[in-house]
């Protein structure tokens, strides 16, 4: 294993391991802040996706935990399913459900129960991905009625990155937050990256498999078949994937609804399957063979992400004729994939204006048997190449709210260039602002917690504990000491930006009404 | 005069001018971004807030044009005022007005008319901030029914920044899109420092008099007066503010009801004023000599921003009693600046989460006459200090979709620092892109000419053009040639973000439906 793999530690922070009820051999991790004393506040919990590499016990240079391996190992198909589908249908709370209760709860009890996990997995409404060739993966959920998800995508091309860079890309997104990882490589050595990023992640791995398929047969997408195709699919679910982006809904019949679009196909996975489609005149290869690919995935719980290969590029082409083609057929899917009692998420747009944005979760909804929805953005204005994690985490907040259930990342790099290491940090920070803004619009039961104690620390000038409980406490603090870098600034009631004659918050301390003492704050 | 400042232009692009139809001597600025020649369209036309700092004929060291004096000069009061809502009401089409209509419509007929704009103006719905002692400023609106317009803060702090500093904010403002400035000083020269702005200025600028006020007596906020502040508003309406932050709703009786608040007042004025109030125990007197105010303002056309002082500054605190009590007194003296014929808009939030976002537009619309909404963000999370741009450029688009006229900028150093001038940057463009973003939802007739031909350009493979349309050229440009700089990659079909084999748009142009000749692309 590469000795070169960062861990770290978030400030005044420790990892926690909190027990379950059904299950009381369970140890479910997240991270703890604790605050200044003054403060008299309990330590704050967070949710947390970095795995042990955050936890300043585990010694990267041994392979990551099989946390779930005994629980897979104890347990029978259903049906020929080992899916999780298949045990919360048959009324079973698996191990993965419990984590995950009190994982969304920060052990708050009654917040959110393992029934409750349970029952919206059994009903299609959220999935668990976790393939049980991925033991090393956190038990976590896609759900509406869950915290709302972000994915980061890693991955070489063909111009760019090396094995040991997408592994780093991969501890980088998990430590700012990513819930799951797409490996998107389409270069050289596509097995070796998957299977290093896999034996790494504490957090769900996706792919596209078409892009595997692709390079096997030397880039020429008319000569892919079916064949090829399954056989990198068994590859992709023994190497332990847990969800896979197939683009069974790019019928034929739709190509032809996009000719006349601004931007035509936008979608790799799409364009491919567009042009192998129209190529031999015949119907798309994982549509007629969809039912197969149920079988195969129900035996590994890989999930699907249905995926939207005709989704908008522009504005101009958003909540076109072509992108509800191809919807429809995606809610047939998800109701044959159900009956195989196969995970199934819903990709998503793309470019879309925000007036036009509620109404593509409104038919998702309705049409895919309300399964999860997992949207890229949408950007909200084609004209900022270069901040279109912006223009899309102004989206995805808004669809998060209306009940997408995951926002897959986007980076300033988008349109322009293969994300480095940077740009993967601000695609992550931009989403999880916009799925956390998501959580408090939809009122998650823990979600206003965090913004709650940064506001006390920020009000009280707890400059520390205003760091520390942020996204990203190393620029919040590297921010204000640019112009007060002073130890003694870490306590003064005022910054830079108003100076200490016109600080509010301290002009209303010294109000009658506000008036408090400051080393004996009591929080109600 | 400094001969330091930036005058700058915008990679090819022309500065135009158009004529007027009711005033044909009207020259109206505007830029124009020519395309490659493969594209076969017309220059893209574009709204420029720069004004002659982006003209190479405009010599830096000369004093900006007057362009207003003359339609100024021309003029005579209407009931002892110089608004423009005075001229509307008696059925008046200033030039302001019609240099208006034809920069929003971008030079075409029946977009927006002359006679739109002051309809609009004449019921309140919109104001032309336009003080007569500041001729230099080209006309702009602000209303629910034009392009959402943005703010940019500058000002110095008693820790920070110079005059020349300011200046270069500034111009740095308008040339990435700021349509007015604030000029929010707070240390010494603050007289200095306003009268380089404004004599620079092709843009309003606003201020919050207060500041000054409570300079004059050595920040003790006790000891303002009346007679103070109105010498201080005499000052300022000389000099030639456009508009002025003023905090008259924050009523006695409301301070209170922000006891109990996460963050109390977090407005500088709102808690200047309170403390004012709270020592006296009397009622605030912006609020008691409002006509005055009135009868001063309506003599030079400085427009009310009429600022809510007691805006929540957490999401804690997001439309409590005391906000949307202040927005009540806001109303009645919208009401009576109305009846004075003075120009009025109505500040906003704050931190809202995005489900308590809508209310504010709808509760603000009814109580104050439909006067335009000018909101700072709001911020939908609190938990991300360092990215207060993008929390509140999430809030901001949001708010402008449903019908917020302005949008205040917020820097990432929100809460942390005094903006420096990439922070500016950073403000602007975020907020450049909420703005954008909300015209297209609104449906502003001349949004998406920008967004299609970028779109074009994008599928075209037009990286040049790809880069010129958009909010910042020199980013974009530098982000796709981090990683293929070569001047053959300009002409590429792809980037390194999904390498030749694997981009969507060069697989879409190879399907039969989408085939094309590169040379002969003609856009319907």
């Amino acid at each position: 294993m590469s000795t070169t793999l960062t861990t770290f530690a978030y400030p005044n922070s420790t990892k926690i391991h909190l027990a379950g009820l059904h299950h009381p051999g369970l140890r479910i991790a997240m991270r703890e802040v604790a605050l200044d004393p003054s403060a008299q506040e309990a330590p704050l919990k967070i949710y947390d996706t970095s795995g042990p590499w955050s936890d300043p016990s585990y010694d990267p240079q041994k392979p990551l935990p099989g946390l779930r391996q005994p629980w897979i190992d104890a347990r029978a198909p259903i049906e020929g399913a080992v899916t999780q589908l298949a045990y919360a249908q048959a009324g079973i709370i698996t191990p993965e459900m419990e984590y995950i209760a009190v994982r969304e709860s920060l052990g708050r009890p009654n917040a959110i129960s393992a029934e409750f996990v349970r029952s919206e997995v059994a009903a299609g409404r959220a999935i668990i991905p976790a393939n049980i060739k991925h033991p090393e993966s956190e038990p976590m959920i896609i759900g509406r009625n869950f915290l709302t998800k972000i994915n980061s995508n890693i991955g070489n091309s063909i111009v760019s990155s090396s094995i040991d860079e997408e592994v780093e890309k991969l501890l980088w997104s998990i430590r700012w937050g990513a819930d799951t990882v797409m490996d998107l490589s389409t270069g050289e050595d596509i097995h070796a990256t998957r299977e290093a990023i896999l034996r790494r992640s504490p957090v769900p791995i996706g792919t596209v498999p078409i892009y595997q398929a692709l390079e096997k047969v030397k880039g020429k997408a008319e000569n892919l078949t079916w064949p090829i195709y399954r056989e990198t699919l068994v590859e992709q679910c023994e190497q332990g994937v847990d969800y896979f982006t197939i683009h069974a809904g790019v019928r034929l019949k739709y190509i032809q609804l996009t000719a006349n679009r601004t931007t035509g196909i936008v979608s790799r996975g799409g364009a491919i399957m567009a042009k192998w489609c129209l190529h031999h005149h015949k119907e798309n290869f994982l549509y007629t063979h969809f039912e197969e690919i149920c079988e195969l995935l129900k035996q590994y719980d890989v999930s699907f992400s249905l995926g939207d290969g005709l989704r908008p590029g522009s504005i101009a082409d958003a909540n076109d004729a072509a992108q509800f083609a191809e919807l429809e057929t995606l809610g047939e899917l998800t109701h044959i994939a159900h009956r195989h009692l196969c995970q199934v998420m819903i990709e998503g747009p793309g470019h879309v204006p925000m007036n036009k944005i509620k109404v593509n979760v409104d038919k998702q909804r309705e049409l895919c048997n309300d399964a999860p929805f997992y949207t890229l953005g949408p950007l909200t204005t084609d004209i900022a190449p270069g901040y279109d994690h912006i223009t899309s985490a102004i989206g995805a907040a808004m669809i998060g709210w209306y009940g997408t259930a995951m926002l897959c990342y986007v980076t300033p790099k988008e349109h322009l260039g293969l994300p480095n290491r940077e740009d993967v940090k601000q695609g992550v920070i931009a989403y999880k602002i916009a799925a956390h803004a998501a959580d408090l619009a939809k009122g998650h039961p823990t979600a206003q917690l965090r913004d709650d104690a940064l506001s006390r620390a920020r009000y009280t000038f707890r400059w520390q504990d205003q760091f520390n409980l942020s996204l990203d406490p190393e620029t919040a603090k590297a921010y204000h000491d640019e112009t007060l870098p002073a130890d003694g600034a870490k306590s003064a009631h005022f910054c830079s930006m108003c100076g200490p004659k016109f600080c509010s918050m301290e002009l209303t301390q010294q109000l009658p009404a506000h008036k408090q003492d400051d080393t004996l704050i009591t929080i109600s």
